[in-house]
């Protein structure tokens, strides 16, 4: 790789799916809520239609169709329509509450807080995703991962892909864009990071959307680096 | 104390004075820039004089007198100012530059890491600060702050003791007023927190404008904990 890293400074993370396994801890979650609620469903189409449920959501902010609202609230609205649709209909507030927490609660991959780690020694490492602050800040504790300062969508009030969030980055980190590189495991973050000047890493997770699912990856990434999990990662930047 | 803090799920931290020392570290930063560019001056005076345009700066932003302007840039200001005053006049851009960031660099007051440290176990902690995300990160970086999230005046856009300010980390860490306390070596800060019904911690900084001037402390401190530092507040805490 001839690209020139030496001036990155900071690494700012894509969360959901990167750095956690969104799908297996949120079907774990559903798993036991059923259980303790004597409820039978297929978690795993719940779980994906969870999932699948958000980006349209985000959509609608983006547009301005809807106002600003929060990851929170985006998944909650979803939630409410998915126990219409699965005729689940009696839960306490206090419940469905939890039940949305439960985005609160995602584990790392097995690599994650390893790499993390090892990366915190040299750069610093921040999230930049979707997801609102308190979301991200109760991940952390719930998963012990390692972040120097947590930015989000919600601080520029602006989802990812939008320009705004990089901007916002740059901004209060006070890093020109090529101090500053983007890592995750979408094509389509990273190219909206880079189309801006930022350095980028490109992290393999085809796990992510289930054994099913095809890679997001191709042949031709134009990413600065391309790693198999934040481990690699940590191992190309030399930490 | 009778007052119920059961609730407290976070704690956000002034910073200067009350978690660093700045006074000091910033005449041991004076005083070696003074040796290796061979220039005398009182740098007691310097870091005194530094340290009190900086309120009269944000209380311009305060006015609108100025556009937003974060501590970087008025720090900036008021050392162009007092080179002048003190008439050195041969510094270089970048030796200004690496002189003003000397507020990234300021050393935590002895019991600091430790106090946070052990709060970190049962709280969310963060900061809650006048200065930008950078300059809060760097020093965190620098001296082994351990903290959950770098809040700061800068995401509200309103210098503490503005409400906007605490109302953005309720807003951000989605907490109620009666789970959020401050902690602060300066009552003016606690009060203007509490007046928006946050739980408030004291944290006793006697020395924090050198041995000549008088404690911020009064006799009759109406704030949920009065703590010697912050190893006393985490044993006052149960942590």
């Amino acid at each position: 790789m001839s690209t020139d890293l030496s001036y990155v400074k900071a690494l700012t993370f894509d969360v959901f799916g990167t750095v956690v396994d969104w799908r297996s801890s949120i079907i774990k979650e559903l798993n036991s809520f059923g259980e303790s609620k004597g409820i039978i469903a297929d978690w795993e189409a719940f779980a994906d239609k969870w999932r699948g449920g958000y980006a349209p959501a985000m959509d609608q902010v983006r547009k301005g169709e809807i106002p600003w609202t929060n990851i929170d609230e985006l998944h909650r609205m979803v939630l409410d329509r998915l126990l219409n649709e699965f005729e689940i209909t009696d839960l306490s507030e206090d419940e469905k509450v939890h039940l949305n927490k439960a985005w609160h609660r995602l584990a790392p991959w097995p690599d994650s807080v390893e790499g993390l780690s090892r990366l915190k020694q040299k750069f610093i490492i921040a999230t930049l995703s979707n997801g609102n602050i308190s979301l991200l800040v109760n991940m952390a504790k719930h998963s012990g991962l390692p972040w120097d300062v947590i930015l989000s969508s919600e601080l520029a009030r602006h989802y990812k892909t939008d320009k705004e969030v990089y901007m916002k980055a740059l901004s209060l980190l006070d890093l020109r864009p090529e101090d500053l590189m983007m890592c995750a495991a979408h094509q389509d973050d990273l190219l909206a990071a880079q189309a801006l000047g930022l350095k980028t890493a490109y992290i393999s997770r085809p796990l992510e959307f289930g054994p099913e699912c095809k890679n997001d990856a191709t042949d031709d990434m134009p990413f600065d680096i391309i790693a198999n999990d934040i481990v690699d990662l940590a191992e190309k930047l030399g930490t």
